[in-house]
């Protein structure tokens, strides 16, 4: 952290986040791995809480990632809490990785009088190193004198392991003429210093929602948000979104609430794209939407084969509005396509279409849309009803530098 | 072309390429796009030569593409002729790019006496400007006048676009007593300037084969040698291997010779290995070996997701044992791992056993190896008997330098 610069995509601001009844947050530096920051933060989470969670699909996933899986579905009864150190991933620590999770997990238990089933953990940092549990739970009293409802933005900063910029995102939605609340935080995807790449998100909201619907929710706008971002194709083996619903507010959310999805929705797509905007090396947005695919599933599959290609992400480092890249990467993808179907416009200006470059076409129209920061690819395939949008960012020497400096 | 300096993993000097009877070549100077140099070649091959080959699979491959996989089962008995330039790939070009691939076939059909069904074209270099055609059709008359056994040396240098250097391998077989003989000539992976990615492959015996048994050992081998390497996961629009069987020794080759089969092996994978050494600002090749897999395809799914990781390969260019990337790439690539059970060797060095680093791991070792310019990257997955090789190259600047430039 402070390393490198704060990503030229960075938010102005961090955004004004609402206090959640239900909610509040703590953090320390415990010093798990880094010297002068806080490391751990604390979220306790009211009787009564319905928690709901996305993981990584990695095979390789993390102690902590697998210990969350397990709990996710269990009683609220008591409330919850969740824990989490930034430093350390604790992946790939054979049965140092368990212990390690069980020893906070019991340690943040006993401290908080709650069953070991409602605490949920993370961590984040180096793979392969024991995690020194023991440094998180010397400081779980400590913490939990400190707990605070307003304390959830220094709770973005201690989850920050390489990111340039704390991410948190809100929104306020009426139900029946009352007000429920939601506040997100997220961490990632720096990579600034190597193995560390997991993304974080927790979501609060004082709503009362069944786990169920709860569960729904999220998994169905993680994959129009989460699941719909790519810095450069690889997956963390600790990637968490974990979001708390405490019910603080007295007002019910029922499942298929339109207003309280469209909410969430924003607070979701808007943490995704500062994950994105704090890309290694990230210099330019990108949204890239293609329609006219077989189907959606079709569409995601073009659109992630144009985000994650190295050709592409370098062509538009260098503001070259290369359409011949994006047709290579339709082509590449595995998904159908009719090459003289296809239609391919940066921003509003019209480049390709039938299977070749527009008649109106002018080099330097492409040239100065990407210029810009914020840029748009759209690909019509002109096959069916199929569309998908995926966000992404350039592929820069900021990133070899990143990347391709030795772990120290 | 001689805009960047040559790979430093180019072999020391162009290997000695032996006359394969039946087979004779010829280049020019047709100013297709580039001035100064040779930008056509012409393979004459004798009547009976039989014709295989292996395509892009890219939904959105050229012209020349599709007219060679429509004309390859085509009857020997006149021999045939193969044409490629440089310099334009004639890939997403419309209706214009069957005109030109018309055109030039035709021409060359009447120039040498030949039916147009046994005229094999490949075109490489931009993509979505039209092929001037009559610049190569101007030619065909010089060309043929110009045929020499001897001059598959120079057809490798006209096909290269931003190649780095020419790419030859060679084999003698003996087949009960008498000696065959394999000549093999590649171009690919510059990328050096935008859009020139394309992959082109042309291999000559001069032994009797009968084409199917020719194509079955050539599709075959391919998926052993150039299905697997990778530069940076982008597969181009015109990728094209073909493999010419001229007989003129008079020595049948049976389907499964071993002896011939490990000699056409030995050349194909040196020309593939020749084509990673080349990928753009490559500093090191390695090679990813996957053992242990569910399958041999869950191996090379896993090799390969290992081979495309940008953070593996930005670790390899910062001569990092960054072990941890490995585990994550295991974990996204999608085909099965059990964490607990995976063992990582780089070089003879072990890394990491039963899911953790080994305890017999000095990071000293690791990084000596990473030291070299041939690494080698080694995974046993301890689950079944799967296993698969494949070859890259590692993500420098030089690869942001080449890729990010604007066309110009």
């Amino acid at each position: 952290m402070g390393k490198y610069p704060v990503s030229p995509l960075a938010p102005a601001a961090f955004p004004e986040l609402p206090v959640i009844r239900g909610a509040s947050f703590a953090t320390v530096a415990a010093g798990v791995r880094y010297a002068g920051r806080t490391d751990v933060m604390l979220a306790l989470l009211a009787p009564g809480t319905q928690m709901a969670g996305v993981f990584t699909r990695s095979s390789t996933r993390s102690a902590p990632v697998l210990d969350c899986q397990a709990k996710i579905g269990g009683d609220s009864e008591a409330g919850a809490a969740i824990v989490v150190n930034s430093g350390n991933a604790n992946a790939f620590t054979g049965k140092n990785g368990v212990t390690a999770t069980e020893a906070v997990t019991r340690g943040a238990a006993e401290a908080l009088g709650l069953p070991v089933e409602r605490i949920f953990t993370s961590s984040t940092g180096v793979i392969g190193e024991k995690l020194p549990a023991e440094r998180i739970t010397a400081k779980l009293d400590e913490l939990k004198a400190a707990l605070d409802e307003a304390a959830i933005a220094v709770a973005a900063k201690a989850i920050m392991t390489t990111d340039t910029y704390p991410k948190g995102a809100a929104a306020e939605v009426s139900i029946n003429g009352e007000t429920v609340k939601i506040a997100g935080i997220a961490k990632g995807s720096g990579m600034i210093e190597p193995d560390m790449g997991t993304m974080l998100v927790y979501i609060f909201t004082d709503a009362r929602i069944a786990r169920p619907a709860l569960q729904d929710m999220v998994s169905a706008i993680s994959d129009k948000t989460f699941n719909c971002i790519t810095v450069d194709s690889d997956t963390s083996t600790s990637d968490t979104l974990l979001m708390a619903a405490t019910g603080a507010s007295g007002v019910s959310v029922e499942a298929g609430n339109a207003a309280f999805e469209e909410a969430l929705h924003g607070v979701m797509l808007d943490l995704a794209q500062q994950v994105v905007k704090d890309g290694e090396g990230a210099t330019k947005f990108v949204e890239v939407t293609v329609t006219g695919a077989r189907s959606d599933e079709e569409a995601r599959i073009h659109a992630k084969s144009i985000a994650n290609s190295p050709l592409v992400k370098t062509a538009i480092a260098g503001e070259d509005p290369n359409w011949g890249r994006i047709v290579m990467a339709i082509g590449k993808s595995g998904a159908e396509a009719d090459r003289d179907l296809i239609t391919i416009r940066f921003g509003d200006v019209l480049v390709a279409e039938k299977g070749w470059v527009a008649e109106s076409y002018r080099e330097e129209d492409g040239a100065a849309h990407m210029k810009g920061q914020n840029l748009s690819i759209s690909v019509d395939l002109g096959l069916a009803e199929g569309a998908a949008t995926v966000w992404t960012c350039d592929l820069t020497h900021g990133y070899i530098d990143i990347n391709a400096d030795y772990r120290s």
